[in-house]
């Protein structure tokens, strides 16, 4: 099976990650947000793309699951002494890649290009997207007012109250080279574990995305989602908070919900199996219809697996992938268990 | 006395150094050459000015005379093995101060202003001025055609045959703030031992600058010049290697005869005593009427000095500048010896 899979940061890295252990060369495709890409210092930052690559190459730091292992910051450290803005950490290795990459761009030279050209350099066989070349910067309305996503997400690490999202310049925006053929080749589709709202929404609300999606779940194949949220909570990130400040109670079904029916399949935790009454593995379930969601439930049907979702090593994300390959491959799309 | 220096890199940085040793705070003002800025990887990296500051500051890598003393080299080894151009040296810590540089010149802040706060934060009493706020790119005519003052400098190491220079957009330019002040105010200026071809001309080609140090050589002040040349060679740089390229013999009286009426005193080194004909310290005389010059003689007439002007170390430093104000203080200017 040729997987393709749709990433924010850290979590949709590891499920990336995950695949990418479990299936052979050309067999996973990673179409990564762009939302979250930034200038700062004059360098252009991919916040998402890099927690990709550095993940799938095994450069990424462990602990925090973004940035580079045994990294230096003395640069910040300069920078902190001059009175510099140091919210966001720019490690010494790290800035390699963001000056060379700034270098390629102000030559013209493609994001996607570019990105595919840092993968072969560091040995990353899953073909990794960017979704689009165009700059795309999401905005987060909020109660200190309209903010961009990384002073949002890091500099005020998401305190301020969210009230919507804004995708600046996302109609005049095209899909990266292959991004199309990525989903129009794939065996089946997979939404990784990533914040619906800022991750996953960015890449759908990119014109002729979300057209490809339905046109090939109309054509019987697969399309998983993983859910993000584990007994209300996400392991990272502001997902939960996000939906609690827009009304509604985070949990794995609210996201099912998210994507509506645009899934066959959505994957969650074993822990939450108590949300969807008389669950058994593979139970095709329509949460609109029997529970209540304070968001438009979902219009289609979804078949809904469970299993230790929470990935904490590497053992946990081949694991994680190798099961979902199983029911890719063994569950009937669209039917009855 | 106050002391205004005019500086390019390695050579004008020490030599600014000593002066910074033996004056009280506020005694000196080093106006440094901006010829040699650039831009690259999308920072502005200004060479001389942070040679000039890392000197200073006691941050230089003393080996080397430019950049910082234990200097890591992660982000460059990311951008050779990303395949990027690493023929400028970029180290981590020197980063910092370009990212920081550059993300204040974004905001509209002017390089003279950003200098001056770098300062402030490393502790250098020294006023250090950028001689302009506006680019003024040094070109050198070359047999490889016109190259960027550091594609010549560094990405070549000064190889290429150079027929002439440009200072693009000079004309334009203005002195940045304080730098008309500093000529005017100064008891005494000093050519510091660069390269007269593109470290110091750069300077005196900015509009007003010469002007000013003409009304004040007029005014009774002392303008000296300390040789770059030591035995027809230079310490560090191509200076020499430009004045043979250029069909002239490279000494210390060529030097002389560069910045001709310009100067009242020229400083060279004891062993090149034997070019000027029954020399004795003070001396005043003239290349031009008694010494065959392949360009322009001096017009005026040059008090010449001599010592042991090759600075080794901060003691050296030191010793040359205490020498160069008791000449000042006690000869006459523009008198017989």
């Amino acid at each position: 099976l040729k997987i393709t899979a749709i990433a924010g940061g850290v979590g949709g890295a590891r499920m990336a990650d995950g695949f990418a252990q479990v299936l052979s060369s050309g067999g996973v495709t990673v179409i990564v947000n762009v939302g979250d890409d930034f200038d700062h210092f004059g360098l252009r930052i991919c916040p998402d793309l890099d927690t990709v690559c550095y993940t799938l190459a095994g450069l990424v730091n462990p602990q925090t699951g973004w940035g580079r292992a045994e990294e230096n910051w003395e640069a910040m450290g300069v920078i902190r002494k001059l009175g510099g803005p140091d919210w966001f950490n720019l490690g010494d290795s790290d800035l390699g890649l963001h000056l060379e990459r700034t270098r390629r761009m102000g030559e013209g030279q493609r994001l996607s290009t570019i990105t595919q050209e840092v993968c072969k350099v560091w040995g990353i066989t899953a073909a990794v997207l960017p979704v689009s070349d165009d700059p795309v910067p999401t905005w987060l309305e909020t109660e200190e007012g309209l903010l961009p996503f990384q002073e949002y997400f890091v500099r005020l690490r998401c305190e301020p109250p969210v009230s919507g999202f804004r995708f600046a310049g996302v109609d005049q925006a095209r899909p990266a080279p292959g991004v199309l053929d990525a989903i129009n080749s794939a065996d089946a589709i997979v939404f990784c574990p990533s914040n619906p709202w800022v991750s996953i929404d960015p890449v759908l609300a990119i014109p002729g995305v979300k057209d490809a999606l339905v046109i090939q779940k109309e054509n019987g194949k697969r399309l998983l989602a993983v859910s993000p949220i584990i007994g209300g909570q996400t392991v990272k990130g502001p997902a939960a908070k996000m939906y609690r400040e827009l009304g509604i109670s985070p949990s794995a079904l609210v996201v099912a919900a998210h994507y509506g029916d645009l899934l066959t399949d959505f994957v969650f935790d074993s822990s939450d199996r108590y949300l969807i009454p008389g669950y058994k593995p593979g139970i095709v379930f329509c949460p609109s219809a029997t529970h209540k969601l304070d968001q438009s439930g979902l219009e289609g049907e979804i078949r809904f697996w469970d299993t230790d979702i929470l990935m904490k090593d590497r053992a946990d994300r081949r694991r994680l992938a190798a099961e979902i390959m199983v029911w890719l491959e063994e569950g009937p799309a669209g039917g009855k268990a």
